[in-house]
């Protein structure tokens, strides 16, 4: 496991760059300590999660099956501060390996992850998350139905 | 123009109507508005805009093409505050009547939208907005790759 898992977070781009390590190390616990007890993130297809507890546990069983050999990269964060204690963390992604419900390897991805970091004592914690894959070349969706 | 567009943002939640009464409208001086002046916002493809004159430029564009007959209903905001002056906003919404860049209608859409709304002076902005369209039935989507 990353050092950084032990590491504090004294910036909010701390958290970006821990999010993505973490994550390369599949380490889901450390994951959701991440997050703050009552923290929200919504993924990039819409599913919205509420709280630490329920962010780790959807992670775990994503970590078992198609991230298990995943691996994120990350641009470098654009941090915002909103307040001395609140910032919008904007962290572009690519996620390689990736695969199928059948097993077979998927494409990469690349997509924006906002985080808003809350300073939670002397560590920044993410309070909010919402992430969005990037589809090239239209402004709009073509709707699913 | 709805009176609503004149209306005091007292709360973080009127955002999230203003938003949609607003964008039924069509007034895109009046959408830009509600932001503050350094506001970001990332799209449901990941289009990222940096400030209200981008982000109203932007859906002045969108709004005289597939969105010009478009409407969004939405659900009521879930409204966590992060601090007195600062608070995270969901919103689950659909959007009817998109049309085709051929001009044909297009489907409904679902999605999950997030504001976080900051007070200036007397009242709420969005000073942050990502957007995220609802992919049923998936917890991760298909690579695009």
């Amino acid at each position: 496991m990353s050092t950084s898992t032990l590491a504090r977070m004294n910036e909010p781009g701390d958290l970006a760059r821990a999010f993505s390590e973490i994550w390369n190390g599949h380490d889901m616990d450390a994951f959701a300590n991440l997050f703050t007890d009552d923290a929200q993130m919504v993924n990039v297809v819409g599913m919205w999660w509420h709280g630490r507890n329920e962010i780790g546990q959807v992670h775990k069983t994503l970590h078992s099956g198609p991230f298990s050999d995943s691996r994120l990269s990350i641009q470098a964060p654009a941090v915002q501060h909103l307040s001395s204690d609140i910032a919008a963390v904007h962290v572009p992604w690519r996620l390689s390996g990736q695969r199928n419900p059948d097993g077979t390897p998927d494409g990469d991805r690349d997509g924006i992850l906002l985080l808003v970091a809350k300073r939670d004592g002397g560590d920044w914690r993410i309070a909010v998350a919402q992430n969005t894959d990037i589809v090239p070349g239209v402004a709009v969706p073509k709707a699913p139905g």
